[in-house]
């Protein structure tokens, strides 16, 4: 029956990711693998009170059917939020998706043809890279720098991408505190993207799951704020509310929106009613901006306690680098060149410490020297010690590798 | 922008019905067009205890990501919920969904190349239509007659499609209570059936949001239970517990399912844990069947007030007839064939009772004298009248048309 797939479907391989996280999950392992929020930060109390309630005294509304573009009460909710970022829309511009991964598919779907070109920076958040290439998108990888993407390299990958028959269609970015690698653009960057989108007839998908996640700096402003015509807008609750809700939303120019909202009810006509209503009332009744606030002191503690101990614990060898991210969820590390982490990971396992290996975050395959950490789900004492034991690690495959003993 | 679209984006227009169904929502209108759950045979007490308490003292797990192929403990009760019928599933091979439309979007994904033969009944429910047009299927329609699809015409259709370069990759069916017909397939129909996807080396996609809904006469087994390696199961919780949870399942052969956990992580990660968890335990703690039982007799004694009135009240001409559905929530009416009951709307409005227009339901555009009638929504004193109403209609427009009014 396997001869019936269709060609998406035949290419698609189960992400390498999910089998290593596997191995990940053994007791006494300190895991900084996994990204996921941390479960203690979600309002459960008032969560519980909201689903009961919504449940038996709004069961008409909230266990039914709903519009596929979403709760107008939720939607009116969100406006207001994204107009704290100087971002502002009105109702037929934003309709609620089930969480970001979906905004990814829905995007996919309405944009691309197979082979259309989709540029993302090397690094790129992995559900992108799936979503989009489940859509038999030709994906082109443009190296991240400090600041955001290399621009030159981009306008260069453009050029290529059409000569050789791939249709410049959208390019992807993660502009805050990037998964994986911690990375914030800055202004100018953001300003150059749009001349370079707006010069080549491209659409750029700005997501920003962990951009609320700001610790330390000042904000930048959104890659939407500055062009909200050329812009789509993914937003997730699951970093700043809780990530099993699964609720998210998509924002943009009315006609692309309008578009999208087409193949949302294709894909399954509406998200949950009642998961909408409990976060359009959390946001309408409570105050989602003091939660987040509170979030980002909860985090900003541990991904000071990261920090620390990688100069504490971090050989002090050429190299060796890391990010230090102002907010969301991760720190990227990179090790010397002749350094392989996923062969380091069977090392770090025997250590008791666990880390994602960069490679599938790069589209071309590079980035063996480099991993991710994530910083929101082991405590500050997991932190320091873990760090000791990836510190030691290093060590020895750095001393392996300069005898040949790991080759 | 717009000038990005992908080619399915292009092509794909929003539903004509749900334009109709706004204006059927004017009050006093009573509505025969929603299809939708009735709200109050929604457990509300039940599900409102499990989500609070799941969200209090399960939020680690109800409360954060879960795995795409979804929890264990809601598959093994989907697992013997699903040998009730003869169905007998390993865990690997039951997935959970965001209800069966995206169940229907995954096998769109997974099987579907554009211009690949998908073979539905006329006429089909109209989100299978549009998930399979979204991936840019070729849909052939095939008469569907009282006992279920003319099957001589599917083995023409099969070939005729393949000699015109579609690839005929599956058939589509809905075998109980079909929405919008309420027909129900015949034991030789589905021997019949499979017999020729087997013969053809087709997928079967057995859709059964309203098996469980039967009010009389005996059950047939799924097609499934005949032969589980040809054939993919969609379940949904909508019409057996609420609509508005949007959780549903996907069965079938391994390697297939397997296929389509990874076309599922591309598009949504995950369906929230905590309505996962919540179904889970009104599957584990209370007794589903037993909720099920009463909604049939809830749903049964609407049925008869329906088919009463349409006998007390339809005109006795030739060329009108309805199905008698056992079970579901729908019956479908033939009406002479130079009705047009889209014309015959604007009529009905006025009379104020609605109906859904047959021709969405239609692949080929045919079926402009049919309409469907939905039961579970209006009470039995608004069936009478509604139906009292739409007889009314009938009998003017027949009277119409003998004098050409209408033309």
């Amino acid at each position: 029956m396997s001869s019936l797939f269709a060609r998406r479907a035949s290419k698609a391989r189960r992400s390498v990711l999910r089998e290593l996280l596997k191995l990940t999950e053994q007791p006494e392992i300190i895991s900084f693998a996994g990204g996921l929020p941390d479960p203690d930060t979600f309002p459960r109390k008032i969560l519980a009170e909201l689903a009961a309630d919504e449940i038996l005294n709004n069961y008409k509304k909230s266990l039914q059917y709903t519009t596929t573009e979403g709760k107008r009460p939720l939607r009116a909710a969100l406006i207001d939020w994204f107009s704290q970022d100087g971002l502002h829309y009105e109702m037929d511009q934003v309709i609620i998706t089930s969480a970001s991964q979906q905004g990814l598919d829905l995007v996919a779907k309405t944009f691309i043809d197979p082979g259309d070109a989709v540029f993302v920076s090397l690094p790129t958040y992995l559900g992108a890279i799936q979503a989009f290439r489940a859509l038999e998108a030709q994906l082109v990888g443009i190296p991240l720098l400090e600041d955001g993407m290399d621009l030159d390299h981009l306008e260069g990958a453009i050029a290529r991408a059409r000569k050789e028959g791939h249709r410049p269609k959208l390019i992807y970015v993660v502009p805050d505190f990037q998964n994986p690698s911690g990375i914030t653009w800055s202004l100018e960057k953001r300003k150059g993207l749009l001349e370079i989108a707006s010069r080549e007839g491209l659409l750029v998908v700005e997501d920003m799951p962990y951009r609320k996640l700001r610790f330390s700096g000042e904000p930048v402003p959104p890659v939407a704020a500055l062009d909200e015509e050329r812009v789509i807008v993914l937003f997730t609750f699951s970093k700043v509310l809780a990530a099993g809700l699964r609720l998210g939303a998509l924002a943009g120019p009315k006609e692309l929106v309008e578009k999208v909202v087409t193949m949302k009810q294709a894909t399954d006509l509406c998200t949950s009613a009642l998961i909408q209503r409990i976060a359009a009332r959390f946001m309408l009744e409570h105050d989602l901006s003091a939660h987040v606030r509170k979030l980002c002191e909860h985090y900003r503690l541990k991904r000071d306690a990261m920090l620390q101990a990688l100069e504490r614990y971090m050989p002090k060898a050429e190299g060796i680098s890391w990010t230090r991210p102002e907010g969301g969820l991760f720190l990227w590390v990179r090790l010397p060149e002749q350094v392989d982490t996923e062969r380091m990971l069977k090392r770090a396992l025997e250590h008791k410490v666990a880390y994602v290996i960069g490679t599938p975050f790069f589209v071309d395959g590079s980035g063996k020297n480099t991993l991710r950490l994530c910083f929101s789900e082991a405590t500050r004492e997991e932190i320091e010690e873990g760090i000791r034991r990836l510190g030691k690690v290093v060590e020895e495959e750095l001393a392996g590798l300069s005898t040949g003993q790991s080759l």
